[in-house]
């Protein structure tokens, strides 16, 4: 479905629902309720019927919480959200920031002893209850478990999605869910664990080769599963999704009906393997002193790509980047001043449609030009659509999902002439785009350990952005992937296969922002003469091929390795791409990049 | 006293002690005794008195342990040691590679269910005896609390060190300890902490301006101490120590004999913070359910330096590397193969000393020549001392104790014409020194996140070194003084006012070390124009002038911006070190400073 670009927020509808939620606790007994943003499952994303929190009090962004008391509703956003919020939602509801205040202060403040807080066990982790719970220690106030009390009040609330899971093709997938099992049960078998429990739909995606469309751009399938320590898997769905799949799943992937998975909890012998930073809290209760804390035994083998999955990766990059290459060549030829901001997202989306591969894009495509490239988390819709003027920066974050890869790229295209101070700040960016794309570093790093080198280019001239320099990316799953990231608060180590993305930025409020990014996959480093030959250390290798703009270059800033990586980049891109494109587009390309 | 060269290990003394303190053992009833390298003050260099470790088992390195049972003795050490360990003790020993097998799982191997280990609970601290007792659960074999057994057999063990405690003048420390006290005992109470026990000889020194000689090239006092909440110090030393000291002390500060120290613990009135980390057992056993965990009050305190220690540290700085560049001129005046290692070290020193500021050195100088300098922390002896022969590197890294700082710099010289990829390796080592040198970055961030910024260029040529890029030094105390390190391993943050060293390396083992090492000191940065005015950020300021051998700089592996880093440090060398040297030297000085 085509990205739209209406206003979702209606701030009028709160109150009455509001009043409506109130009415509720009272007959409850309660004093509060949380509205979380997540689903069961975790996700970034969550489906039409999981939208509590949107629907409660008009917000939308992807993060957040609300709490509800009777004299009071707090809704608790991060930095990322704070102008978003003032306009999406009514007066009775007031923004909390947060993390820097935590929900149990927030509490403590609003509430007397004795005070009782309800909330939907499927909804919250058992590590944020267990955190609440502790940070209120003392305080007299107690967390109550209970059934959705938004759900009771949600009359057209829509139903679960049950869109038909699909077979992910061995091609893509470069290893039989078979020979996933089993190579995961024995790390459960070895552990001394008789199953571990996954809630996460990517992780069960990944594990059973079979892909879905339960939510918007992410190409999963909602369900539970019990993977036992003999490589066998109970799953728990809406039984329509997996009609005709029974053949791919085979004999030792049981399927059973949605509401017999907390059934099938107890009857497990222990212990049980819980992700207690994923599984819902109404898991840990019904497992009680079986369940053993642990990672969600798929996350790190999903994050080590194949090579298949590498192989497809690359694929996908190519396709995309033949679509991007044909977007940039369309904008440069309208003239400054004759574009808005959802034009470009249309044609962006049309130009990666054309070919038929793109399965969806894999998230609402970013295109802020001029003050609004300064908004991280930018999506644009009929009233804030700016047009594309003379000095402004567009910034254009992107991707596409396909059979074979997911990508997820970023260019910053100037209109006109741009200011000077942007085309210094944007080879700032540039040469940190570089410094992390050509290192080199000792097996065992972290992203908290090697993330700095991205940045220095903008420290070095007293500046810097708040975001993490990159994410993890699925193989035809989720854009954000944990659990490595390049980010100062990583200390998973990078292992060869990982991909993540490389997009440093630099964002002035009011005027502009500037972003790069490029998907890389992490690599074993060959032996170099001269070097430490008993070190093993890895690479990068770059997945994506889209020019980046020369015009807004100051090769004066840029050392001579950093020029001569953006010069042979620019040559591999020539190659790789420009046997993809329309003759048009293929001229454009060649000058797009010729050599600084 | 001069550094000695003297070969300390006697292998062949080890059997008969070993045997003796196995005697001991089966009169307690006893199948083990733990012997470490620590004294009760978990410092890096103990006293005679204390060198339990060197006299049993001939092992002099600063770290490791031995843990001696009944039918084997493991002399634990890590990677620097492998070699070391080899040559020093006897067959009666078998060296055992730590942390890779630990004590833990080492005594599991050896001992039968039942196993009794006895240790002495003043060298251990907290954190040790948990980590061992946890890692020992459900093995039968208990850790025993005893007395010191190598005591017992060491007829002729040298007594305590008590040398006399000097005042610390007002001048140098920037703050009166009353304002010290005053200051940290907010903290304690805000804590709701009745006291804290300070156990580390750097931290007394520094919370009471006072500095004293009981251990070589540390300008300690050994003591221990009760801080109280109310500001006031109950101290525990021997008095002689502290004859005269009485008004610097004042009446807040009460001085009592060692022996009192423990019966103090008993009448104190809890919580009482103890430091896990560095406090000995038998505090913790003392204290009971009174003691709390946290860190020493002193550590951040001590680490963040005041402006008068600042300037101290400056000053010591351009002493020091004046008597450096009198040395470096000294040496390139020697033909290769006319000096031996141990020559340079006695020059360098009889340097150092030549003004008489020099209060001691601040560690064994490393000089290593040849394959020596590849040993990371090699201490020349007569045995092993190398001529510096035509094609070698040496590595020279050395420090003083002065009044007014602790310095610590390493210089690495060709001898004759050095082999190119020395050259090469030298360059990057540089590259590595300059890139942290110049680095500006974001207030709140450790030394795990900028560390990488140190070792990017030997990164990509396949090379790195196997030690922290640097540590914190102390201001006339402690060489290597904590919390913070730039190290992968640290979190700790950067704060104005810390110093650091800044020391990247290359080491070809069997063929050349190299090692370069400047003192920084952390400060705010000013704003630049253009950059972001909101963000507080720190930069480092070079305290070390000495000039970098520019026969061993490859230019073209310099970006233009380290070689203008590399040419203004040079000519900050000549301005601050010319008029402090001999002419000979001036004219030395001004050649070797010439730009690139």
């Amino acid at each position: 479905m085509y990205q739209t670009f209406d206003v979702t927020a209606r701030p009028e509808q709160g109150p009455p629902r509001l009043k409506a939620l109130r009415g509720v606790l009272a007959d409850e007994g309660l004093d509060g309720f949380l509205v979380p943003r997540a689903d069961a499952h975790q996700g970034e994303y969550v489906a039409a019927r999981d939208a509590r929190l949107a629907w409660l009090t008009g917000f939308t962004g992807s993060a957040g919480f609300c709490v509800v008391l009777r004299d009071r509703a707090g809704v608790f956003i991060d930095g990322r959200y704070r102008t978003q919020v003032k306009a999406q939602v009514a007066a009775e509801f007031t923004p909390v920031p947060w993390p820097e205040t935590s929900m149990a202060a927030w509490l403590r403040d609003a509430l007397p002893a004795g005070g009782r807080v309800g909330f939907d066990p499927w909804l919250h982790t058992v590590e944020q209850i267990a955190q609440t719970t502790k940070a209120l220690a003392g305080s007299g106030i107690t967390l109550i478990e209970t059934a959705n009390l938004v759900d009771r009040i949600w009359d057209d609330q829509p139903a679960p999605p049950s869109q038909p899971a699909k077979i992910h093709p061995l091609e893509f997938a470069g290893e039989s869910h078979e020979h996933k099992r089993a190579r995961l049960a024995k790390t459960l078998a070895e552990a001394g664990e008789r199953a571990a429990v996954i809630t996460l739909p990517d992780s069960l995606c990944w594990l059973l080769n079979i892909r879905g469309a339960d939510i918007e751009r992410n190409p999963v399938v909602h369900a539970f599963a019990l993977f036992h320590a003999d490589g066998s898997v109970d799953l728990f769905a809406d039984l329509r999704k997996f009609e005709g799949m029974a053949a791919h799943l085979g004999p030792e992937v049981r399927l059973a009906a949605t509401e017999k998975f907390l059934p099938a909890l107890d009857g497990l012998d222990g212990p049980v393997r819980i992700d207690a930073g994923t599984a819902p809290q109404i898991v840990a209760n019904r497992l009680g002193d079986r369940a053993v804390h642990g990672k969600d035994p798929c996350a790190l083998p999903k994050a080590r790509k194949n090579a298949a999955e590498i192989a497809g990766a690359a694929e996908a990059h190519l396709r995309d980047g033949a679509a991007m290459v044909e977007m940039l060549c369309w904008l440069d030829a309208q003239p400054a001043g004759s574009l808005s901001e959802t034009q470009v997202v249309r044609k962006l989306e049309e130009f990666r449609r054309r070919d038929n591969a793109l399965q969806d894009i894999s998230f609402e495509t970013i295109a802020g030009t001029g003050p609004n490239g300064a908004i991280m988390h930018y999506r644009v819709t009929e009233e804030t659509d700016a047009t594309l003027e003379d000095g402004h920066l567009i910034v254009i974050d992107s991707g596409g999902q396909y059979l074979d890869g997911t990508t997820d790229i970023t260019r910053t295209i100037p209109i006109g002439t741009p200011p000077q101070e942007a085309c210094a700040a944007f080879t700032r960016v540039l040469a940190g785009l570089i410094a992390m794309s050509r290192l080199r570093w000792p097996k065992g790093l972290a992203g908290c350990h090697i993330e700095a080198i991205g940045r220095m280019p903008l420290w070095l001239a007293g500046q810097d952005f708040d975001h993490g320099l990159g994410h993890g990316v699925g193989a035809y799953l989720s854009v954000h992937e944990g659990p490595q990231r390049l980010s100062r608060v990583s200390d998973v180590p990078l292992e060869a296969g990982m991909i993540l993305s490389n997009e440093p930025g630099y964002y002035r409020e009011g005027a502009f922002g500037i972003r790069l990014e490029n998907l890389l996959v992490a690599e074993k480093a060959p032996n170099l003469p001269g070097g430490d030959d008993h070190r093993a250390m890895l690479h990068w290798r770059t997945l994506a091929f889209v020019p980046i703009d020369r015009r807004l270059v100051v090769p004066e800033l840029l050392d001579p390795d950093a020029r001569t990586w953006l010069n042979d980049y620019h040559a591999e891109v020539v190659q790789k791409i420009g046997p993809r494109v329309t003759p048009p587009a293929k001229e454009w390309l060649d000058n797009a990049t010729a050599p600084i």
